[in-house]
C-alpha cells in the first residue's frame, strides 16, 4: 500500500537525523537554552525580517494553540475563528478547557474576512447585554485552512487593520506554512505574515520535522512571561535541543521551503489527473492537501492500493477523500496514483 | 567543561538514534496507532507484568503529570503530594491550571506515608465543614523523589493499601523510574509498582530518550477515554511512532534499566569520593543524583571545570548543589571529578 | 412608563417578604442546614413525586447552570444544547470557563429533539478520529425555551430515552418553570420533569422570588459531593435560609403555580390583543413572555407609554420585542396595554 | 439555646426588610442598574473617599474573592496570601478552580507583612527556574483576619508600598470589614483602605445585610469589562437592586458602622469575661469573634446552653471555641453568658 493520508505518515527529513547524530553527544543547557535553539530562532528572525520578534519552540499544533490563545485573553474573552477552524472542530475542546470560547464565524472555504470580523465586533460592543456574552478578544486563523485554501496578502492585510482597529490581536496557525507559502496561488511571504500578525506559528511537524513548532511574537506586548505559559502547559522541553536542531536544519539553505515545494507540485499533479477525469473537489487547495470527491466505486478502485483519508460524506454516493503529499513522498508514488487515476477514469 | 547538571544535557541513547534513521522512510499511521507503539506497549506490559493495563505515551513529564491528575479527579477534589513534590514546585501551577489543588503532606525526605494520607484522609472525612475545603481525591508520589530518595516496597504497599481503603487512585510520578529501579537500595520492581499503583509512568526523557514518557494504568476504572485527554492537553504526536520506537528500544533486552545502573553507579562513586573527604549530603540518595553541601570555595574550585545545579542555600557559607549522571555520562569525566574531589580534600 | 420588559423589575411576592420578616430575629445554622430550607426541600419533593432525589438551592441560573454541568462532566466532555440555548449565548461563556465546550444543535424553536441527540452521539461515536473531538457527556434542554416554546411530555420522554441510551444524564434548566408548567399547551407536570430528568432546577428568580433556583438531583449518580460545588462556585450563602424560606412560601398552597398561572393568562390576553391587530410574533410563545414583531412606527408608538426589551431585528423595518408578565403584573396595567394595542391597529 | 455561633445566625436588620417592603412594587431595570445601586455606590464611594472608583455588589464571599482574583491574574500567575487566609483554606479550592494556585505565607496571627511579599518576589525573580514555578502576581489580605486580628494602618502602607514596588495589585478581603473599622485596636479608616488598596470588599452578609458584598476597584487598570466576570461567575443578580438596597441603608446614616461598633462592644465584654476567669485566647482578636481556649469540662459546661462553634483542638483537653456576635445579639444575651463566664470561674 502506498500511503498518502497525511504530511505525518514518515519521519523526520533526512538532514534533520544526520544533525541530530552528529551532535547527539554534546552537552547543552536544556528547556531551550542551546545554542540550536539560538541559531534557529535567528534564522527564523531573518527571513520573517522581525528583528525585534520573539521566537519560541513548542511540541505541537494543539498545544500551541491552546498556549498562545490561552496566554493572550482574559477569562471572559474568547477567539474568533472559522467554523471550521481547527480549535473550533479537532483539538478536543482545548481552548475551552482553558475557560474560553471559541467563538465561531460562518465560512465556506475555510476564510474568514475583515468585514465578517468587524461586523462581530461591533455587534458585541453596540450590545446593550454585551457583559452576558463572550466578548470577542482576538482572532484565529489558519494559512493554510484546513481545506487547502489561502489567505491573499490583501485579504490578511484586511484581517490586520481590521483587529487592530479593535485592538484585539491577529493570531496565525501555521502547521501547514510551507505548503501555503509555496503554493503557485500565494502572494504572502513569511515577513508579510511577521508584519500583518501578532503572533504566529510555523509548523514543523508537519513539514519535514519529527516534532516541534515555531511560535513567533511581533506585539510586544504578548511577549511577557509567554516561558511560563509554555512550562505551564506541558509544552517545554527538558531536552529542547531537539527542537532547535530540527528548525536550524529546516531554515538552512530554505530546505524547508524547497521540500514543501515540491510537496505542493506533487499534490497539484494528482489535482491535474483528477480534473482531467472530470472529478470536483471539495474546495479549492492549491496546497499539498487535495480533497478529490470519489463514488464509492471509485474510492474502492484506490483503496486496494493507496491509503487516503476519509473526510466526509459529500452526498450518498459521494464521499470526500484527502490525499496528502510532503518532503517524503516519492516521485514513483505520485506517478503510479497519477497513472491509476487516468486508469480509473476510463473504467468508471 | 565538564557537564553534570542534569541526565538531559546530551541527546538520546545511540541505539534510539539507529532505530530512528532506519525505520525512518517507513510510513505508518499517526497519533500512536502504529507498530512501533504496539511493540513497545507490548514490552512494557511484560515486564510490569500487567497484560490487561494500558499503555499511553507522552511528551514530558509536566504534561504527563496534569493529563492524569485531571482525568482522574473530580472539579472539588485535590491531590495530595510531599510538599517537595515536583507538582507542587516546579511546573509552573500546571495542576492548578487544570482546576485542581495540589495538598502537601510535610516531608523532610521528599517521601510521604501512608499514615499521612490516612490522617489527611479521616480529618478532612470528619469535618463539619469538609465541603468548605478541598476533596483529597488521589495520592502522588515520585519515585526516586526530587532529592533522589526511595520508596521502599513496604512503604508502597502502605500507601496502595491506605489509598484503596479510602478509595481514592495512588499515581506515581517515574520521571527517573530508571534510575530508582536500578539503585542498590532499592526492592521494588516495576511489577511491584504496576501492582501497588492504579496509574504510573515510566519517564523517558531523563532515561535515554529524546523525549517520551510511558503511561500505564492498572486501574481499569480510569482507562475510559484516556486518549481525548492526551488529545486535549496537547500530548498526542502526530508521528507517535517517535515516542513508540525509543520505549521498543529501551526495553529491548534491558537497555532500560542497564544505562540507568551504570549511571547510577557512577554517581555513587562520586559520592563516596565525597564522603571520603567528609562532605556531608542533601538528604539520602543512592541514585543518579547527587547533592553533596559545598562551601563557596569548594563550589569556586568545582566551577572551573565542571557544570552542577545550584540547588539551594544549606547555610550562609555552604550550597547544596546537584551533580547527576547519566547513560551519557563517560568514565573518564567521573574518574576525573572523582580525582578533583579528593584534590578538593587536600586543598580546603 | 409601564414596565413589561422582564419579569425581574419587581422584587418578591409579599407573603415572602412577610415571611422573610417574621422569621428574622430566629437563630438558625448557616450553608442551607435551616428548618426552613429542610421544609421548602420535602415540599419540592412532594410535588416531584421524588421522595429520593436530593434538592439543593442556588443563588442565579447562570451558576446553577455553571455548577451542575461542572459537577457531571469529565474534562474532555462537552454539554450538547440548543443553539439559541442560555448557556450557548447568554452567559459569558460560564461553562467553557469551567472547561468545557457548549455543543450546539441547531433549532428553529429553541427547543432541540430525542433524534437531533441520536444523530450527534452515533456521529461521534462511529468518528474515527473522536478523540480529536469534544465527548458530548449531558445534555441540556430550557423548559420553556429561550423564547417561550415547550417541550411535550412525548418529546421529553424522547430525549429522556435518547439520553439513557447513550448512557449521558439529561439536565432542564427551568429559570421560567412556573410559567411553562402553567401553560395552557403544556401536558408536562413538575413529576413527569422529575422523572424524565436526571437534574433539573426549579427556577425562582423569574417566577416570584428575590432570587435562588431549586436544583433537583433525581440520579443517584449525580448527588455525591454537589455540596462541595455549591461551595467552589460561589453558590452556598452563608444566611442559606433566605432561599430556603422563599421556596417554602412559594410551594405553600401552589402559590408558585397560582402566581404564575395568572402571569400566563394576562400574557395570552396580550397576545390575542397582537393578534386580533394582525401582528406576528418571533416563535410560539405560550408562555408568560410575548415576542411581537412590530415595525417601527409601531416600536415609537409603545414607546412612549410602556418599557418593553428589544429582542432583535426580524428585517430591515422591523423588530422583535419582548413583552413579560410576571406575579406583580397588574390587571390594569393589561388591560392598559391591551387598550393600546387595539389603538395601534387603529392607527398604524 | 442561646446561638453564638457565627455572625449570620439572624436574618438582615430590620430597616433593610423595611426599604424592601416598601421598594418591593417599584419597577426598576435589573442586573444593577436600578437607582438603589447607584445610590449606594455614591454611599461607599464617599466614604471612601475615592469619587473615581468603581463600586459592584456581588453575592457572596467566596464568589467575590475568585471573581476578582480571576480578573486579575494571568494563567501563570498565583496570589499571595497568609496561609490561614480564606482562600487558601474554606473556599473548597476555588481560586485554583479558575486556575490559579493560592501561594501561602507563613503567619501567625493570620496576617503577612510587606516584608515577607517582598522576599517572596525577590527570591521568585531572581531564581535561575522561575518560569518552572507560579509567579506571584497579587497579594491577598483578610481585614479583619479569620482569626479576628487587624492591620495596622503603617502595616497596611507597608503592604501597599511593596506591592507598588513590585508592581502587583493589593487586593483586601473585608468580609467583616465593619468589625475591623469599629475594633478599638483599629486605626484605619475606609478612606485609608481605599488609598492602600488596588481593589477590596466591604462585606454585607457578616455585617447586617441578608448576603451581598461591595466590590470597590480603586486602580483604573483593573475596571475594565469587570461586570463580564461578574456574569460569568455567577454573581450578577437579575434582581440586583436586593444588593443596592440593602447597602443604601447600611450606609445611611452610619448604620454599618454602628450596628458592627455595637457588636465589638459585646463581643470585647465576653472576652473580659474570660481574661477576668484566667481563659486563654487563640490569637488576639479585639473584633466581634471571641476565640478562647476551653477544657472539656469548660465546653460542656457552655454547651448544654449556649451554641459556639468548634474552631480547633488547642491540644489534648483543650479546644478552641469561636463566639460571635453580630448586630442581632441582645444585650440579654450577653450579660447571661458573661454571667455564666463568672459561674463557670466559679465552678471549674
Amino acid at each position: 500500500m502506498i500511503n498518502f493520508q497525511s504530511d505525518y505518515v514518515e519521519g523526520a527529513h533526512p538532514k534533520i537525523l544526520e544533525m541530530m547524530a552528529k551532535t547527539n553527544m554534546e552537552q547543552t543547557p536544556g528547556y531551550g537554552h542551546d545554542p540550536y535553539c539560538d541559531r534557529a530562532k535567528a534564522k527564523i528572525l531573518a527571513v520573517c525580517r522581525a528583528p525585534a520578534a520573539d521566537v519560541h519552540f513548542l511540541v505541537g499544533g494543539t498545544q500551541t494553540n491552546l498556549t498562545v490563545i490561552a496566554s493572550i485573553l482574559r477569562p471572559h474573552q474568547g477567539v474568533l475563528a472559522a467554523d471550521e477552524g481547527h480549535i473550533a472542530c479537532h483539538e478536543t475542546g482545548a481552548i475551552e478547557a482553558t475557560g474560553h470560547k471559541v467563538l465561531t464565524l460562518p465560512s465556506r472555504d475555510g476564510t474568514i474576512t475583515g468585514a465578517q470580523v468587524a461586523a462581530y465586533m461591533e455587534d458585541h460592543n453596540q450590545s446593550e447585554i454585551r457583559e452576558h456574552m463572550v466578548q470577542p478578544g482576538m482572532v484565529y486563523l489558519s494559512f493554510p485552512t484546513e481545506s487547502g485554501t489561502l489567505y491573499s496578502k490583501q485579504q490578511l492585510t484586511d484581517l490586520s487593520e481590521t483587529c487592530h482597529r479593535f485592538g484585539i490581536p491577529l493570531y496565525l496557525d501555521g502547521a501547514r506554512m510551507g505548503y501555503g507559502l509555496t503554493s503557485p496561488d500565494n502572494d504572502l511571504s513569511l515577513a508579510d505574515i511577521a508584519q500583518c500578525c501578532d503572533v504566529f506559528y510555523i509548523g514543523g511537524t508537519k513539514c519535514g520535522a519529527l516534532l516541534g513548532e515555531a511560535v513567533v511574537i511581533t506585539n510586544d506586548a504578548l511577549k511577557k512571561d509567554f516561558k511560563y505559559h509554555i512550562k505551564q502547559r506541558g509544552g517545554m522541553l527538558a531536552k529542547g535541543r531537539l527542537i532547535g536542531i530540527q528548525f536550524d536544519v529546516l531554515f538552512e539553505n530554505d530546505l524547508y521551503f524547497n521540500i514543501c515545494r515540491t510537496a505542493v507540485g506533487h499534490a497539484l499533479a494528482i489535482r491535474q489527473a483528477f480534473e482531467q477525469e472530470g472529478i470536483s473537489f471539495y474546495g479549492h487547495s492549491m496546497t499539498n492537501q487535495q480533497f478529490p470527491i470519489l463514488t464509492d466505486d471509485q474510492l474502492a478502485f484506490f483503496g486496494t492500493k493507496y491509503i487516503s483519508e476519509f473526510w466526509g460524506k459529500a452526498d450518498e454516493n459521494h464521499s470526500i477523500v484527502r490525499f496528502c503529499t510532503s518532503w517524503a513522498t516519492k516521485k514513483e508514488s505520485v506517478d503510479e496514483l497519477i497513472s491509476d487515476i487516468h486508469a480509473m477514469g476510463q473504467i468508471g
